[in-house]
């Protein structure tokens, strides 16, 4: 028996989900919420269907971590600490120098740490959920697994901007992605539901939640992403705007009188998007609901599905073809209207959509017609499950050396 | 006998090209460059093969166009002033107001004036010059031809940008697109080469210059355009840097220690693109010599190819389909590597490219084989015969219009 734990640490924020990894089964997960604030709250669902919820000061991660394996116990899910044998650690920000999931030592730990200045607000909560679980579990194995390191694979001529080379060389401004997790596992299990070599494939990855980003996978790598430098790029998001035109900000910034970037960037950041657009709601499904009496509501869905077909279009054309489309994360897996509108839209391609298929939820399944040339997937993510998987797999390692050693 | 001239004027220069409308047959062709500065020089080509060029002091775009009228004079190219029926002037911003060619009144020029903020340094300058011309051709029929109005067909879910609607709704932001005579010119062309109906084709027109942008026409009509709110966005051009990623550009303002915006902008005009990236020229010709021996030239040329690569499989996308992909402009009619380079990666849609034809110059030339699911097509633009023809079109219908009140 092996018990892996993955974990996503915000900066008040910790998520977790521990899995039995034999059997990959869910043992438990939940979250631990606003701590260090007023009023923390934590929810654990374990066992067949049952759910432990309760509000209290969670003074901060150390604690957290603390409190959750003690809860852990009581409710029985492990029986003791040193169960669980890995813990594998989310972390946004891997830069160039993380191109795979490693074995957290303290070089990993400093190298986070200096990465944060590309994601000043998620590097160094992740490192606060590392250290807390370090100390409590100082004997697992610690694992960080990167949003950025699958898009590592990228050709050259896909991640650099065409900027002044000088800020690549000095200031590493370059294409670095994000939801890599997602999109390595989507495209593995799409994989294996084609029954064909995930090497042989060229698929595209449509992870569409309230932040967003396309991937075009080419043999089993990361080809193309839709996110930039940061996450504010690509498709249409919730509240974030992807593509638009620094000399438009430059302009807007003028008008509204702004006087710094950070102010200008948060607009585009938290009031743009399908909120921007709407003026409805920054969720897809407030916004589909008004869409059909509100103008702007069905303007934001035809922009959300349009830069889907773009995206589309792009990295069927730099991989020279798409075998599969693959739809997850909130919208792409719950969304059976954008979905179709998406494919109805790619019909040229000869994609057919098994429209009965389409409708089913919750599973893995080809939503497109057996004749249909290119396949359209939709595969619930579970960016847990691959981070346990990494862990695992580092351990399995770890175990072949030592026994060489012995 | 009709002659109509076409004119582009910039801050200190004016370009011109004189027509003979029954057979379009260029009269003469020149510039007048360096106007109200020092070394003022004019160049003229006209007849056979014959060339007059000078160097003097030109005051100012009225006696600019003085100075024009005479040497036509002078040179034997009209025998009076008013051989020249009709003027056409290339304005860069016509905003929504704008959507196709109009005759000019005051009212007009009140409007252009107006929709500066967007074109803060083109659209002044193109009023001198159409106010020099009314100066000294009073009862030519002068017409307005502008740069963005062939996009205003665009669907309002590709011109919208995913920010704050009010941003359209106060300040007119959204995408606007240039280029419009030159990718109207080639759609027409193309049609008449493939001899099918505009209204039933799907072309992608590629204008590959210094500045660059990709259409996407649906019957016609311009669908979708590469160029944003201003000409910074779509591929990698000799200087601008095309898309790129807003955060990116606070992280390097950030580290640059640059305190304004038009700074940031400055850099990404005049030092990104061929020139950012390859550190050698902002000319495809020097950057593709040195490919062979320097990495970065070699990025460059390989990132320009990728950009149109991906422009193109998105408007396939959009428009379902593409019947044709036209390259135009400097790079596009000149340079055969870089077409066949991009149809190269193209021919999983079923292009197939006769690379002896692609290697002629100078004409109207479809470069595909006769097998070419999709055609490819060289033609070299030629905004100025566009304008010459909208100057003859509005002159036709106004005479058509006095006829009948007679």
């Amino acid at each position: 028996m092996s018990k892996i734990i993955a974990i996503n640490a915000g900066s008040s924020s910790l998520k977790f989900k521990l899995f039995e990894m034999n059997t990959e089964q869910v043992l438990a997960q939940g979250l631990f919420d606003r701590i260090g604030l007023a009023q923390g709250a934590i929810k654990i669902k374990y066992g067949a269907d049952e759910e432990f919820k309760t509000n209290e000061e969670i003074k901060d991660h150390s604690y957290a971590v603390k409190r959750l394996l003690g809860l852990m116990l009581n409710l029985e899910i492990i029986h003791e600490f040193s169960e669980i044998k890995g813990v594998g650690h989310r972390v946004v920000a891997g830069g160039e120098y993380f191109k795979r999931s490693v074995a957290i030592n303290s070089k990993v730990i400093r190298k986070i740490n200096s990465l944060a200045e590309y994601a000043p607000i998620h590097n160094p909560a992740n490192l606060m959920g590392i250290k807390a679980f370090k100390k409590i579990l100082p004997t697992a194995t610690a694992v960080a697994v990167f949003d950025t390191s699958f898009h590592q694979t990228m050709p050259k001529e896909n991640y650099i901007f065409s900027v002044p080379y000088e800020w690549y060389q000095k200031y590493g401004v370059r294409r670095y992605g994000a939801h890599g997790t997602s999109h390595r596992y989507v495209a593995d299990v799409a994989a294996s539901m084609l029954k064909r070599p995930l090497k042989e494939l060229k698929l595209i990855s449509c992870h569409l939640g309230a932040g967003a980003s396309i991937c075009a996978i080419k043999n089993g790598k990361s080809f193309d992403t839709s996110m930039g430098f940061t996450p504010l790029t690509g498709i249409t998001m919730a509240t974030r705007s992807g593509d638009t035109d620094v000399a438009m900000i430059a302009f807007m910034m003028q008008k509204l009188d702004m006087h710094s970037m950070p102010e200008a960037i948060y607009d585009l950041n938290k009031k743009s998007g399908l909120l921007g657009i709407s003026g409805v709601s920054s969720d897809m499904r407030d916004v589909m609901e008004e869409s059909t009496t509100n103008s702007r509501a069905q303007l934001a869905v035809d922009i959300f599905v349009k830069d889907i077909v773009k995206y589309i279009g792009s990295y069927t054309a730099e991989m020279g073809g798409v075998d599969g489309i693959i739809f997850t994360a909130g919208i792409g897996e719950n969304s059976a209207e954008i979905r179709s509108a998406v494919l109805k839209r790619l019909s040229y391609m000869g994609i057919e959509v098994d429209e009965e298929k389409n409708l089913l939820r919750g599973e893995n399944i080809v939503i497109s017609t057996s004749s249909s040339k290119v396949k359209a997937l939709v595969i619930p993510t579970d960016e847990e499950l691959m981070i346990a998987r990494d862990v695992d797999k580092i351990m399995k390692k770890k175990n072949v050396k030592s026994a060489k050693l012995v």
